[in-house]
């Protein structure tokens, strides 16, 4: 079968010819219909050889996937072959404690979390071979091309967003800083889950538009006035959660520069800012997080989010031969919202 | 000043003359703007000399209340005279453990609560004394009329919302039984701060209207196909949670038939109904709890609803001089929404 | 294998020779070295065939069990013959939105849940098939005897503990009512995790003794006099939370009338009893439900309880060819604590 | 009356002779018969006159108050002369959002938070005036001073625990960091609200063994291999809630590198230490905040835990005159636990 792979340290990904994988006991084998394409692929393949610590090389990419159930193994009765299913991707042991509260992102076992084109070989490819039955959940009518990003941008927003949705009551702020693949997905669920007002920030005009088309209801500039605009808007108190899908020094000082006393910071970007917190550093009782991912009933609900009109991932797809392209323009920062592969083509 | 008395048992409301109160230390004295028309007003005039508890006889109706401060007591220093105002109705003690949380409904001092227009003159009147400024918050540029409504049946409905919400994420069902003067402000209240679906339920074809012009997603006619109806709309799972503003013994059943494990069932009406719970009465974790009116940081919290435009209450208004004609429209059903008495006429 | 079953409705429970399963892919066979005697087991047996409609008799009863990995199936790799293992009991689909969070005991798929010992071959024989290792954690390092009850009395107790925790803080009360099995597991959960006060409530003189052994501050016999002595206790505020760990009319009636405002009723026991709630009929904001079993990280939870010495479940042991004698002694409420067979004799 | 007075930029407290204050509408006077010796006092002397941003010179001290009422200014009716009552401490406006819901530490006024001692004339003094009576609470038969740093160093604490009591369930790690006032308060809060397992951590040997006589587990010296020790402690996991009470840079630094994934570091110590978070800086999920005193239903709980016997602060006491020496005392380190002042003598 067809795959993209990163080869070579410093390489682009090439599409190569793969053995189709077999479903051992408790595996199921899927037909890839949508795998999405994601900045981490592209810090993946950023990464030196040295410092490298994911999966062997070549490397399948992809760890956003939707397909259908092509074969199952022995012992994973709960899905049929023609069955349309959405991945969960951060695979876990499915054993610890974590794991048994579905948390397979945070799992602890000493392997860690070795999801699909991060750690083995992923879904840019015709065929994936996923682990467990219990990472597939089903698609449920949804359009894979559309619903397949819901299981990393819409997921790790949803994980973002949703834990700090108590202090999202009403006459409360959120702050959106990045609109893209993430912070799209979190704005739209932002206004589905809370009655607090939505401010996105972003250096590029466009994106400020498309934040607006998708829900915001501000949208500032990144500049030296940000904080101050922010602020004024919330009133002078600050805002009660500010999720940075940045992560660079500047955003990092922005989100502590208009949080409000009790409010959280959720540094989801994987820039290399740091945010130094201590007493009197940040008004009182402010947190600073940095949540990876999410869990497994979380994509149950980021699903149901989707399948209720509340959240609509905006895509571009491209065929598998194609995806080099994506990667490149993603790279570019011209990518509205999210790319995504098909590599059946039109045949979903 | 001219008030609306409750002065005969078994006797309609009746206009009297009556002696302008004045602001003792800590109090503060409001001209009243806009007072609120409530169906307790009526349950209180129901009852028998006998069973009657609530304040001494004449007593003031009114117990809604908006209006501008007239004057204000030794040490009480937070308004001035002319600010508008809302008014927290549930007067508590302020000291006890549940008033320090602001939860003065749930005062737990001897003398327990003592509304005004229940337990102390009201708002039916050109003037209301206020017995502690705690109890007024800044009407922050509402119009007084659509506002005074959210000090009862925006409260209580938002109190009775709010500690179900954690039930009510993406792919969650909710349920408003009697689409009335509370029940059309839960249904804003569960479409702003929740993605559930809303299904309205009432016996009145224009009251379904009302429902859905409101936000509801479905509209149930309240016959004996009612739970089958509502089982279907939810997938077969059942309600998450279940707000019923009648209480009657069919509501009640109606509600248990419906609810879903581990979901929640509010009894808010204060009709004669009782659910028996025991051990599979119900499925398993189903709660029942039957609340009153709301705390004050929830005054603040539905009062921000409003102000972000989430929630506008529907109303009808009447002069003082006409307040008894309100009562009986609201008796006979035809109200819709609320009615609001204003007792200074157009000046606000 | 020696197992002892349920034979003919109405009939004693049997010790019978059956084969000894296989462990199919997935699958985990354990040798059983401890497995609980329940009331549970006492209600199977005593419902007529026409109400019937648990496993197919012959049942092999047991749904509480402890063991060492015997076996293991094609792709369940997660555990290595001989390591010593605790069973979770309500064992659901694995793939639903409840059973993503772990929560089995509220399985929805269409099958429900189906434990061993209830609805499939059970505990009470030398050998136990596991119809996933998911359903398995360690043991570690605790004593299968003394542990095996975790796994339904303990769990069943910390579940229904542990949602009512939040109101459990200072100066709060909580009341156990039925000091067997589950009661005196429940004592001493709330002793470990909240500051509360504990109030036991029995008939019988020696399980209040027992009570009071285990950590109960107080202990009221569960006479006429009870309600009131139990609110003196709480200085006239009632209690904030009441398990009813037995479920007759009587005691919902006591939990209904000692419950404070806001408190929680949790109706454990499985007996015929319904408290009627409405409005008015229980204190504002008090809530009932009825929970049932737990969740799978519950298990990790009341695991590491024991594991600290804040849990230690009283038992009485008796080999498999004694265990009809178990049940009896269990039926006439003769047994402190909890009933433990021991299929392998001393050697666990 | 006699008032301990910090009257110099530079300057040692002073016993000098100011006027007793008189209670005017709704507030309240109190003859104090404990007053709190506190670490934050010495922060306030050590600040430059450039600096300084506290309240006017002479400033009389003490920001933890217990008393008995004196006198009651008009409207203030809910205490009589003679009540004994403990004084919340952080004074807010009463009326905002915040101070509604009883969090007066985050008063949201324009004004601030201004307590006794620190902006205002304070507790080290024959009387204190309080200026509402919402600020005191019944003493209900503790010893005031026993009970008198149950305003600020127990409060303090509480509110730093409370908030990560979910994280601390059975099975999980605390670490308090710095075994003094605060620090021994801590220890016994997790022990009587959580079953975690506590670990203190402090350089002073005296304080490890304080820490271990009020409950802590484990007591880990605060050297280089602290990190170690306590990783090793918690099966190399890491703990779910390090309290720093200290807060220097080597403390915050200790605490980011024990944290366990979704832990919370609180730095509560007001020294100048400052944590970086950022993309993979701490494990994922784990918040760092730092608070600031505590809530009036907090200071309610704690006492309520101190009066169940789970809190019990150590003292040691001075007459007014001996003032001076205990801040030299508590300058040095040698205080263990909390120095109290008896501006009444030995007459309470």
């Amino acid at each position: 079968m067809k795959a993209l792979q990163y080869r070579r340290f410093g390489g682009r990904p090439e599409l190569v010819d793969v053995p189709r994988p077999l479903a051992g006991a408790g595996q199921v084998l899927i037909r890839v219909t949508a795998a999405g394409v994601c900045h981490s692929d592209l810090h993946i393949m950023s990464v030196s050889e040295h410092e490298y610590r994911y999966g062997p090389l070549p490397l399948t990419l992809g760890h956003e996937a939707a397909g259908v159930v092509a074969a199952t193994g022995d012992g994973a009765g709960h899905f049929s072959v023609g069955d349309p299913v959405l991945v969960y991707g951060p695979w876990g042991c499915g054993q610890c404690r974590n794991c048994s509260q579905g948390k397979e992102n945070y799992c602890s076992h000493p392997d860690g979390v070795r999801p699909p084109g991060i750690a083995r070989p992923g879904a840019m490819a015709e065929y994936l071979l996923v682990d467990h039955e219990r990472h597939l959940i089903p698609l449920g009518g949804l359009d894979p091309v559309q619903a397949v990003s819901l299981t990393d941008a819409g997921l790790t927003s949803y994980h973002a967003v949703k834990q700090s949705a108590p202090k999202l009551g009403a006459g409360r702020f959120a702050v959106v800083i990045g609109a893209g693949g993430l912070g799209h997905a979190a704005i739209q669920i932002l206004r589905a889950i809370s009655p607090a007002t939505v401010i996105a920030v972003d250096i590029a005009e466009d994106k400020l538009r498309f934040a607006m088309d998708v829900g915001a209801h501000h949208a500032v500039p990144g500049d030296e006035q940000a904080a101050e605009t922010v602020r004024d808007l919330t009133g002078g108190r600050g805002a009660d959660a500010i999720f940075d899908f940045v992560g660079s020094q500047r955003t990092v000082e922005l989100a502590g520069g208009v949080v409000a006393t009790e409010g959280d910071i959720v540094i989801v970007g994987v820039g290399p800012g740091r945010l130094p917190v201590g007493y009197r550093s940040l008004p009182f009782d402010a947190t600073v997080r940095a949540p990876f991912w999410g869990s497994r009933p979380e994509l149950w609900e980021v699903t149901e989010l989707a399948r209720a009109g509340h959240l609509r991932i905006e895509v571009e797809t491209y065929s598998l031969d194609d995806a080099p392209l994506a990667y490149d323009r993603l790279a570019s920062g011209a990518v509205r919202g999210r790319a995504v592969v098909t590599p059946g083509g039109c045949d979903r």
